[in-house]
């Protein structure tokens, strides 16, 4: 299945991994405190496209990673996005009530256990990257737990989310606004892949450089393709709330460049990320995949 | 200084050390996103008795680690307990406004950025684990990062606080009580005490159980302790609001048990803790005096 060269069969087979290997990793909702354990258990399982997953798994193929330790990886970051979902979405932050076509965490639960749940997510993801066995060398492997932690505190993720409410209703140039959309999306995507490739044997550098240079452009292809989601689809297309960012007065790339200009830079990352791959041939298919998917998403 | 005598100077010499290293390993507030870097030295600077680094230096004495690994492991800890006191604070949470005598951080700030702070301060705490040498042992730091990752998270310190908010309003035996208190309080001052025993070269396993022991006792005591003070105290010596718990019909030690019994249970586990290092003579002293400072605070 996995050597299948359909794109669609792949990723269905890898988000079913991935959902399988969460339910696994995630506490039972039958141990203390179940309320919490059942709130986690929420927000993370039965939904998401899974893309940093399927972007660690396709990494991994390519450097030649045992699958076994790529899952806990992807299963690391996931928790990582989910957490920042559930805390993105509290009243205090963005106030969505839907996710995934479901009412968000604080919605189903209350808002201190959705503030714990992004909390304990964040914790698991940490413990999953320090108790398994992700490379062959335990050096190697604290270096990608610094990676991860960079990518997801006040100069990654949570940094760029910082950035984000700071500018509601400022003009920002393309600059301001990539500055933003590379902690904000970029930072963590990026680790995905990077932490993806770790987990093979070997890795040579220019590999590394590579496939680093293919995973900043679709990190901003990400976000470029959201602002334009979410200006032209439908709150169920999208399966959260559509038109969020022009209500909340959010400088996005299509305010700030316009619509037209947006799906032309969406395009020169798209072939930025894939020139960064043609030295690997076939070996970069399923990333080349990824990056169509990616930009033709419609949610 | 570090080999005085005189508690009180050697945890002040520590306390200031701690400072000074949270100052150093803290992102500047000139760095983007200032706000947020702002904020995470607002509330991990500047106060606080410091009590998990103070256990974390004591033992990595008693094991003859190098200061600068203890170091390390203090302020991730440290961190790790500003965080929780950021988002326990929040409105949705204990709605506090005073924390170490200053406005906590989302009434000083905004609650985004509280929450922000938070999340970032709980990354950085991970960050400092991985990228610092903790010990001379790389598979030995791995399971150092699990160890705080499983104090942290849902089946530890975030766990105690979910079955604290669960608990408002309801009677708990001693049993129930005690179980949310190793999670809430006791799993973290235990974690303290572990990692910087474990910064150490060649620790013995029976010095580990020691130690194990003397932390377990002490976890509990503090929270009992707290209960206490809660009732005894005034806000102006908590630098936090007093008679908080009576006041949200929270189950504490003196609610269940009496103040009395509730005196006598902190004496016994101070008793305990003591015992648990008998055989480490004047090795365990400053974990004594630490036990002593615990029991015998006013704040």
């Amino acid at each position: 299945m996995q050597a299948n060269n359909n794109f669609q069969e792949w990723a269905k087979f890898h988000q079913s991994r991935m959902e399988a290997v969460l339910d696994r990793v995630l506490p039972s909702p039958e141990v203390m405190p179940q309320r919490l354990h059942q709130a986690m258990r929420y927000a993370a399982l039965g939904g998401g496209k899974r893309i940093r997953p399927l972007l660690a798994f396709a990494a991994g193929e390519i450097t030649g990673a045992p699958v076994e330790r790529v899952e806990a990886v992807a299963a690391a970051v996931e928790m990582i996005h989910v957490y920042s979902l559930v805390h993105d979405d509290l009243p205090c932050m963005d106030d969505d009530a839907l996710r995934r076509g479901k009412p968000t965490c604080h919605v189903q639960f209350d808002e201190a256990t959705a503030l714990l749940v992004g909390d304990s997510l964040q914790s698991l993801a940490f413990q999953l990257m320090a108790e398994r066995t992700l490379t062959h060398s335990p050096s190697l492997q604290l270096e990608m737990i610094r990676l991860l932690a960079l990518a997801t505190g006040s100069r990654g993720m949570a940094g760029g989310q910082a950035i984000d409410l700071d500018s509601v209703g400022k003009t920002l140039t393309q600059t301001e606004l990539e500055f933003m959309h590379i902690h904000k999306t970029g930072a963590l995507i990026r680790a995905s892949v990077m932490l993806g490739a770790h987990c093979g044997q070997g890795v040579d550098s220019d590999l590394l450089d590579a496939i680093n240079h293919y995973a900043k452009c679709i990190g901003l292809a990400f976000q470029v393709v959201d602002d334009i989601l979410d200006v032209e689809s439908s709150t169920a297309t999208l399966g959260k709330t559509a038109g969020k960012d022009a209500d909340s007065n959010k400088p996005t790339y299509v305010s700030t460049l316009g619509l037209g200009a947006a799906r032309q830079l969406a395009e020169e990352l798209h072939q930025n990320a894939l020139s960064a791959l043609i030295d690997l041939g076939d070996r970069g298919r399923r990333l080349v995949q990824l990056a169509d998917f990616i930009l033709r998403r419609h949610s």
